[in-house]
């Protein structure tokens, strides 16, 4: 999507690659909101490393970010022998693979270049047919996301205001994200309207991502407390709530989402306001038969009783572009303690939502009800 | 309630007064809960000064501190002309109630303080007689605080987890406080239990006063994201939640609390979980129709957009006693921007919840059903 450098409106991707220079680019995304920054992946370490400390974060980005560093390091392969480069690709995957342990989006992608890589005979070939395939990765990432867009542009109409929750923009894909893309697909088509981004505490990615990404964009927006969505539904000014997910569950129609995604639900249900799921074909679990069976992970509560900013009246630094021993870029911001310096807190990252709660889920496929995805799983991509 | 003050509990009320020296004594709030500190206004000027910055907040503690304030500036005068004392006492008066022109307590307990002064024939008598409405003024705050408490303690059983939103605790009254009294009086009749404190974003009341609170009393609590409590309720984890209000119509048992209140009135009937609301008498308002003619106060954005906190590492700075020109003592702690430096905010203070979606109103008279409570006027103190 378009970023305003310097005063120009410029197109980025949130993971894209310089086949030159052999580097990955990425959009430094922990900088951001104060600070947008194109840092350059120099060898595969570095991706890898890039993922690891979250400069990428989201399923589409880093499955994009470890198809390029799969390409990357394959072709920084100097040597003849055939069995040589075998090695070195199975090192290259396993670093990248390491980076994200229980993420399955870069395992799936690589899955995908080591297959186009084998129909190559030489190395040169192998090599470009590895970047080709990652090129391929992402080019596909994007569509997909355009034609959720497509989809999901029907439901905004002029002059309503939608509700978000987190963020599942393009910076957590490689381009127009799946919880942003009706959005961005229903402003191409000339609709008025307005957004409001839960703040989504407590790592308030909505007040931060989704607010610079629609900033950027130019579609008007205000950030919003969680508190106050119930407030604004109880006085008729919200029309539509889309979010992303983590984890869709295509046996029941349940959603693993952000924590506080839940109670969004069960707020638009009590005003008769339609809650929508935009995902991409690849987050749908076929697997799991119940969503008290997913992990919800239980984050560290520093989340919880301080927040992340930039100090009044202060630039944010500029990150040295290696993470140095100890020294994380994140500490460019400042940690404050907002909290009772004597109480603990507990801080589950996801919620699950009910089927029963969902109008729609809306896909590359097109938009379905939650209780129909197993029906029409083999269009889906279900391969059970 | 008690505070630990270099290792020994001792107790404490949210406003005193000091006789000997005509000091209010006050809980430095804005301070908590990185630092505790008891500060004395000095004079009455004093007094009004600390309830405009808000180092004292919360109905039944400005109600005092205004009464208090007002014995503290007629006890100040030194002439012996009648007419110079009234003409003295009226600018008084006039001074307090400006520090916080909507609110209706200060008012109340002064209107008090000078009906019981009409009694007096000296001088000196009349000084007296102020003061003693004063300490009566308080006393019954604290008295009712701890009615109501014993009325609700009756809901809460061994083993519950008790879920609260924002601070409706002693710091908002002289002590004991509305939400909290159930809380406090069955720990006192050795109950076990546990209570989740919602941060109540963004002045994080909860997180700071109410966590501040529950760990001086020695109360198991956890702070969690406002965004939790829906998860945790679905989980089976919460068994009952008081909140406070800032005013509930007498006419509908509509209730006007902190933002986010209505979210969690939604969720507990969602869960069948009892939702309670524990208020003063004070603070029903029997005049008007409907919770949509309440005012909503909408705040400044800058408290969406950022937070307040102690940045790691830094002790909480010593403020000056007074306000010097400029300088607020809001400003020992630190402002940090968390959200996109290009976007804005909307901050409704609070919101109205519906009487079909509480369980019950605690109050120093007994448990009402909120539709109750018009039936029920005259015994609640209405007066019309």
């Amino acid at each position: 999507m378009n970023v305003t450098v310097r005063g120009r409106a410029r197109h980025f991707r949130t993971v894209a690659f310089d086949c030159v220079r052999n580097h990955v680019l990425l959009i430094e995304q922990r900088l951001l909101p104060h600070k947008f920054q194109i840092v350059p992946a120099r060898d595969f370490h570095d991706t890898a490393r890039a993922i690891r400390v979250m400069a990428v974060r989201g399923a589409g980005a880093i499955g994009a970010a470890a198809a390029y560093g799969l390409a990357q390091g394959a072709r920084a392969f100097r040597g003849t022998s055939q069995a040589a480069f075998r090695k070195h690709v199975e090192r290259v995957r396993a670093v990248l693979k390491a980076a994200r342990p229980t993420a399955v989006d870069p395992v799936n992608a690589m899955n995908r270049v080591m297959a186009a890589m084998a129909a190559g005979k030489t190395i040169p070939e192998q090599q470009a047919l590895a970047l080709a395939a990652a090129e391929e990765f992402a080019n596909d990432n994007v569509r997909d996301c355009q034609a959720l867009g497509r989809h999901g542009a029907r439901l905004i109409r002029g002059g309503m205001t939608v509700l978000t929750h987190c963020n599942a923009g393009w910076l957590a894909f490689v381009d127009v994200g799946t919880a942003t893309a009706p959005i961005y697909a229903a402003q191409a088509q000339g609709k008025k309207f307005h957004v409001y981004c839960d703040e989504t505490r407590p790592r308030s990615q909505g007040a931060t991502l989704t607010a610079w990404e629609l900033a950027q964009q130019k579609v008007p927006h205000d950030i919003i407390a969680d508190n106050a969505a119930g407030h604004f539904m109880q006085r008729g000014k919200i029309d539509l709530v889309i979010v992303g997910s983590d984890r869709t569950l295509g046996r029941t129609g349940e959603v693993a989402n952000k924590i506080g995604t839940y109670t969004k639900a069960v707020l638009a249900r009590r005003h008769g306001i339609p809650f929508y799921v935009a995902i991409p074909l690849s987050s749908i679990d076929w697997n799991l038969k119940s969503g008290f069976a997913i992990p919800i992970e239980e984050r560290h509560q520093s989340e919880v009783l301080g927040a992340w900013g930039v100090v009044a009246g202060c630039k944010a630094p500029s990150p040295p572009l290696r993470e140095r021993a100890g020294v994380r870029w994140r500490s460019a911001l400042t940690y404050v303690r907002v909290a009772n310096p004597g109480s603990t807190a507990l801080n589950p990252g996801f919620d699950v939502t009910p089927a029963e709660l969902i109008t729609g889920i809306i896909t590359p496929a097109g938009i379905f009800k939650p209780r129909e995805l197993w029906a029409k799983r083999r269009e889906l991509g279900w391969s059970g």
